[in-house]
Order: structure tokens, then C-alpha cells, then sequence
């Protein structure tokens, strides 16, 4: 499967960074990029719906998948899997959409990433830990252990900045916004991209 | 002279491509820019104002100035000298600015960039050339021959886009201009720009 020719935007942040938030704001802006809905074996949160914003599927089913090989990549992330599809990349070049925004962990960027090298990569920070602690607490569908245990792992996490392409600092979400999707576009302007059309531009 | 915590955009094109329009559009979006006026030996065009557009200055003044080192980069196009002052430099450090833009040509630009190798360079196309035509005779500041002499370098010249990072097409001004916005905006993200971002958030 030749994938070199979508556009793939990963977008990964310590746990209520708000990459969710900005994700949806570069979908808004970019209607020929899809979302790409990860397989997981976590459960829902809050308004979240089976097939739009994730595949939640018992761990039985997702090591069946994995054993046959649907993921193009895959990753344990606080205890839980999750995976992305080859057949989500398909549906995205089937719909003649351009590309594919992932909302992904850091252990999963890395493996897009070490898998397809032209992956952009983005992560967004919070602006302090306090801000993001109270950010967990707000969301209220977690519990004290599991905000502990997000908070301790969020130090570790915004450490993982050093392998991406690009950091966000998401002191401002409409500014974050703004940035995120001038990279999208930055991209696009890359000169080994634009290259065809600089050659078409001569003939 | 220590430059790297500037940001410099230099933008080139083919002669008409847009590229001064999209400049001051670029201006306008960041008030932390400066525009870095160049000396030229080049007669002002149109409304173009002495000290503000560039320094308009005759050829002996021009190589008084480069025998004196007063220059960042200087090169000879269409016939002409232009060149960046160090003083221009030092003045966007003075006015506490982020960085410079640059409108240049490309022997400016590869110039500037062997020299400052953290430049950001930007290439405008122009959509076709029989456009790039259209413009020309439109601006109604250059005779015939001149135009007829700056279409047979505009070929010569769109191949330099291969020395540049990023390459607009200027087929609508909008989003040429929002392009180009992009690109400075996602420069500033990059990883190697945050870290220090990144690292005081840890500390």
C-alpha cells in the first residue's frame, strides 16, 4: 500500500492539552483532510460515539486484529491499546480526500512515524501542569487515581516533545488554532511538494 | 555580528509574481516583523519612496558602501545592485522586533542564505507565465524591451525554486497571502524554536 502521496498530520499531547479540541478546528478548516478513527480498548468518555471518534473494541478483538495484521500501527497507552487501520488510510484515498488527521498518544506517533517517515508531526503542550491538572479535574469523567496517575505521566510525556516536528503551546486555543493550521499549510508549501506544479509551471 | 535569535523570512520571486503585495500582507499579520529596506542602484518604479521601499543610491555610493563591508549580502540583477545593510539588521534588533522580511531576488536570496543558514526562504510562482505577461504590462512602469527581457529570465528564474524551502503559488492573492502567513507561523513552531518553551514548562 503506497501512502506517500496523503497528507498525514499527527497530533499528540500529554493527556488535556486540548489536542481534541484543536483537531477539530484544523478538520473545520481543511475539509479535504479526515479524521482518522483509531481503534481502541478503552472506554468511551463522556459524549464519545462508537465509529466517529473511536472503533471501541474488547482486547480479544483488538489482538485479533492486530494478529491479522489490520493495523498500519498500534500502541499500549496507560494500559489501554490503541490502533490505527489500514483500512482507515484506505477510506480516506477512496472519499479522494488529500490526507488524514490522527489524534494519537506519543507511543503511537512514534510508530506512524517510524512507519511513515513523510508523517508531519505536532504537540501540543499545556501552557503549566497546574493548568492542565485543572483541565483534567474540569472534564469530570475521571477519577482521583486515574487524574493522578494522568498528571504523574504528564511529565514524562511533554519530554517526548523532542520528536516532533513541531510543539504547540496551548496557552491560547484560538492562537493554538491559528498554528496548527499554518503548519497544515506550511506543509503544503513545502518545495519538495510544490515541485510538480513549479515543473508543470515550465513545460 | 550574532543573528540567529532573528527570524528571517526572505520571499523571491520571478519579476511580477506578487511578491512585494504578499509581503506587506505578511507585515500587516505580524506587527513583531520589520521590512528590511535594501539599497539598490535600480531607478524607483511607480509610487516607491527613497528610505522606505529601499535606499536609492547611485552605483559609486553603492560600491563605497560594499568596499566598506557595510553589507550583509549584495548582488547584481537585471543590471542593477541590491544589497541588505548590516545596519538594517541591527535596526529590527534595536526596535526589539522578532525578525526581518526580506524582498528580494534569488541571487540575493542564495546569498543570504549561505551566509544566515537559518533563513526561512520562500519562492512565489507566478500561475503561468502568460499571466506573469499580464501583470507586467499592467503595472505600465517598464517598457517593452524590459519586459521582454524580464519574461525570458522569468523561465530561467522559476527554476531557482529548487534552492528555496517553501514555494507559493500566487493563483489567488487570499490564499497565497494566508500561505505565506502559515509558513511564518509554523516556523515558529518548529521543535528546535520551542525547546526552550518545552524545557522551562519541565523545570
Amino acid at each position: 500500500m503506497e501512502l506517500s502521496d496523503l497528507q498525514l498530520i499527527i497530533i499528540s499531547s500529554p493527556s488535556g492539552a486540548g489536542k481534541t479540541t484543536l483537531t477539530r478546528r484544523a478538520l473545520d478548516a481543511f475539509p479535504d483532510l479526515t479524521f482518522s478513527i483509531s481503534h481502541t480498548t478503552r472506554a468511551p468518555r463522556g459524549s464519545e460515539r462508537d465509529g466517529v471518534d473511536y472503533h471501541f473494541v474488547d482486547v480479544a478483538e483488538f489482538e485479533r486484529l492486530r494478529d491479522e495484521g489490520a493495523f498500519a500501527e498500534y500502541a499500549s497507552v496507560h494500559g489501554n491499546f490503541y490502533g490505527t487501520s489500514v483500512n482507515e488510510l484506505e477510506r480516506a484515498r477512496a472519499e479522494g480526500k488529500r490526507g488524514l488527521i490522527f489524534d494519537i498518544d506519543y507511543q503511537g506517533a512514534r510508530q506512524i512515524r517510524a512507519k511513515l517517515p513523510h508523517a508531519t508531526t505536532v504537540f501540543i503542550l499545556p501552557p503549566d501542569l497546574i493548568e492542565l491538572e485543572r483541565r483534567l479535574r474540569g472534564r469530570g469523567s475521571d477519577d482521583e487515581e486515574t487524574i493522578r496517575r494522568r498528571l504523574q505521566k504528564a511529565r514524562a510525556e511533554i519530554e517526548q516533545y523532542a520528536f516532533f516536528d513541531y510543539v504547540i503551546v496551548n496557552d491560547a486555543l484560538d492562537r493554538a488554532a491559528a498554528d496548527l493550521i499554518g503548519i497544515i499549510r506550511a506543509e503544503r508549501c513545502k518545495r519538495q511538494i510544490q515541485a510538480l506544479r513549479a515543473e508543470a509551471l515550465l513545460r
